[in-house]
């Protein structure tokens, strides 16, 4: 993107911005869905300075695993790279704090991104829309996980429940969803690496199968818009990724099997795992499904935290 | 399915149907999707009498290519399981009328199918749902091609635009589209065995160019609902199936250019092929796509018919 070489008017020294968890992939979206919680998610606050450079004085949350360099860490990233597009160099400072899991399914270095590239935009007077700010949040993504995957990023920016139609030219397209859609995520406290969620995939599949889930993908968009339940449930199925990828998660079947018993439209993993994530109608379903899941994974032994939400309209949001 | 064993009202002595011409695949929705056209289409007379049994009297415009042994027969087929399924056993004849190319690409044997097993059961008193038909119908697919598939058949007898999202078991999804979609649909006079566009076809793709078409048909699903005509446009896409079915069909890649040229919103092959068909927003753009298309096959010597139609929402229909 060219340097705009445009004079901002600076809004405010500092800010503190929260952005949200979201769940990537929904099932039989691989790479192109995704969604946006309200809870858990990413704080960070920005200050301006006349240092005339980024630093990031302090990271949270994150057990000594964040990178403090601000060329390796996904929020310095994002920040150097608008403020080279802006043809600006203030001083800004990072705190970022971690209210969420990394490692997890859920997105942590894309909330991590999506509320350092809210805040800078917020401190600079808003040059930028959040649909254009979309590109520097994907370059954390980058930074972060070796490739600029839009499927978190894009609704923790957005809000909402995003399509990446895709990603050359980068197409984000906002699904209209029914207003009682409900997600159920439980963490398990266990850790899947990204990268070993990626390898463990094969690079060719059989067209039968993308077959099945392009059938699949589109259901489940034309339920969410026309609000039917039923289609999207019946949609809600991975023949491709969750079949591989389910076997790095202890229980996953059962867990499965307690939320659809529980009254879930469809359950599979949320982004590379191991978090889980049921989708339903209903707020007391949605709590039923927590408690099931909860259960069954201490029955073998493991501790988990579990978020209960709408989808999140609204994306990062200015706290305090 | 089991047998009704159901007194039916016998409505009338004779009927005569026709049943519509379709487009399936649609680009990136390989047998998913596919829409119905006012023009061309079959034509089947049916009779009841005292045979007990199923007879096929007459097939014009067929070139002597089709079977008049019911059994063979698709419009046979469909009669026959149709009444198997309701328990009773009234003689039958058939004429079917060949109003379209075939081998065209564009459901000639499902427009049988359709045509025949709406005629039976307007016969019989309308027993069924056209819902309820569609199995039947799919059977007919069978006997014609050696596989079920829905994705011409289901929108010849349902009408409209659809996606089928699951074979087994079958469920096929009425999609809303914008009022003013019109095809444009180029048969070129050669001839493509839909067994051989299917040989061509590799059994296993890249992961990253299934990702690719799952983005593209849930952009085109959404856009369609959403009556978004720019993302219809830049959801049409295929990257799976048109770059090796195209090699088989002269001149492909000119006249998609200039199907595009002319205003269409995308431009992909037709079913198995040979036929092209693109999509536009306004009848006198679908017209000019129309003229350029037939002029450039002109131009490498090849005669084509071309058809411009509205999508057909209303499928069968008795004549006179």
């Amino acid at each position: 993107m060219r340097p705009l070489n445009r004079q901002c008017t600076v809004s405010s020294q500092s800010v503190k911005v929260f952005a949200p968890a979201t769940v990537a992939n929904v099932g039989c979206g691989f790479d192109v869905l995704g969604f946006a919680l309200h809870e858990p998610g990413d704080e960070v606050v920005m200050r301006l300075n006349n240092s005339g450079k980024t630093t990031i004085s302090r990271i949270t949350g994150d057990g000594g695993k964040l990178p403090t360099d601000p060329i390796k860490n996904t929020a310095g990233v994002v920040v150097d790279a608008f403020l080279a597009h802006l043809g600006q160099r203030p001083g800004v400072d990072i705190e970022v704090h971690k209210k969420m899991p990394l490692g997890s399914g859920l997105g942590s270095s894309a909330a991590s991104s999506a509320a350092a590239i809210f805040a800078i935009n917020e401190l600079m007077g808003r040059p930028l829309s959040r649909a254009q700010l979309l590109p520097f949040a994907t370059e954390g993504e980058r930074a972060a996980c070796g490739s600029a995957h839009a499927d978190n990023v894009a609704p923790s920016l957005l809000g909402g429940f995003v399509l990446v139609r895709s990603y050359d030219p980068l197409d984000v397209v906002p699904i209209p969803i029914p207003k009682d859609l409900v997600a159920t995520v439980i963490h398990p406290h266990i850790e899947i690496r990204t990268e070993d969620a990626r390898s463990i995939l094969k690079k060719s599949i059989l067209l039968r199968d993308a077959i099945t889930q392009w059938g699949n993908i589109g259901g489940l968009l034309t339920g969410l818009i026309l609000n039917d339940y039923g289609l999207i449930g019946r949609s809600l199925q991975d023949v491709i990724i969750e079949p591989v990828r389910s076997l790095l998660i202890p229980e996953f079947d059962t867990i499965k099997r307690v939320a659809l018993e529980c009254g879930a439209l469809g359950c599979s993993i949320s982004g590379s795992g191991p978090s889980i994530f049921a989708l339903s109608n209903a707020l007391p379903t949605a709590g039923r499904i927590a408690d099931a899941m909860k259960y069954a994974l201490r029955q073998v032994g493991i501790d988990s935290d579990v978020y209960i939400s709408p989808i999140n309209e609204q994306g990062p949001k200015v706290l305090g």
